[in-house]
């Protein structure tokens, strides 16, 4: 079997029953949630949102990297973005992982050694997040009045806790 | 009401009936899927996936840009992902944003042009599919053997096509 297969059978069930054909493009609930890569995070079911409602923007940690910012740039000002949410999580690799073993890892499986690679990794998760939220609450190519909410997964409980709430100045 | 009451108030409900407090972090699926934050996409829904099977980043485009390489750099060499998925789509805001127009939006918007920007648009949709694919297959820090796949996914039927398929190395 090829290596993708599987994916390519289970996608071919899911169109045989496709009906979301008429959805347009700008998210209907004016919404961008930024979280992580994590597995255990369903974004959608997690904050009772439907297909067709917000952005999804995902990477390792939920950092607001330049990569999501320039993302977020086009949701608010091309698609009706008014809300962004930034949700960190608990038992998260990005702080977890300790950045001498990362890098000894990939040089052993690569020959390469990652030094100049920021990860993002994150040493004071609540911190981090305050972080990320200020860098959207301060960031000049977002327009005054975006509401900007911090929020922390508990991956064992399913319970999303509001850390901070602004708005882009 | 504030501005996140309603999420809250719907995580709260999803809470209140969670049931996938053991997950672990490493995905079961050893697979991670790349595609855009478009809020058209339920990626684990167009691929046949549970939560816990895969890891997903989204930005706009489905870019593989440096942030979605550092965060694989990760999924590959500390959390046992083995084969990647990049999946580009239909109606994609990167290939019908025009440059000058977003500029010019976020200018009259905030009073800052955002020229340094790099919005990692999509001319040729293609083409900008196979360097995804390519920037991966050619990564220094992806080790030999991981599998890559280039999926297309059509938003007005919800099939996913296999455009190509290789390996790291």
């Amino acid at each position: 079997m090829d290596a993708f297969d599987d994916i390519l059978a289970a996608n071919a069930a899911y169109a045989a029953r496709f009906a979301l054909g008429d959805l347009a493009a700008p998210p209907s609930g004016h919404l961008a949630v930024v979280t992580c890569m994590d597995c255990r995070i369903d974004p959608l079911a997690v904050l009772g949102l439907s297909v067709g409602q917000a952005h999804v923007l995902r990477n390792a940690g939920a950092r607001v990297t330049d990569d999501v910012l320039r993302s977020l740039v086009k949701s608010v000002n091309q698609l009706g973005v008014t809300r962004i949410v930034v949700m960190h999580h608990s038992d998260c690799g990005a702080a977890k992982i300790v950045l001498s073993e990362l890098r000894a890892k990939v040089t052993e499986a690569t020959g390469n050694d990652p030094a100049e690679v920021d990860f993002h990794l994150i040493d004071d998760p609540e911190g981090a997040l305050q972080a990320d939220v200020e860098a959207l609450r301060d960031h000049p190519y977002l327009p005054p009045g975006i509401e900007v909410a911090g929020l922390f997964y508990d991956v064992t409980t399913g319970v999303a806790e509001l850390t901070q709430a602004t708005v882009v100045g």
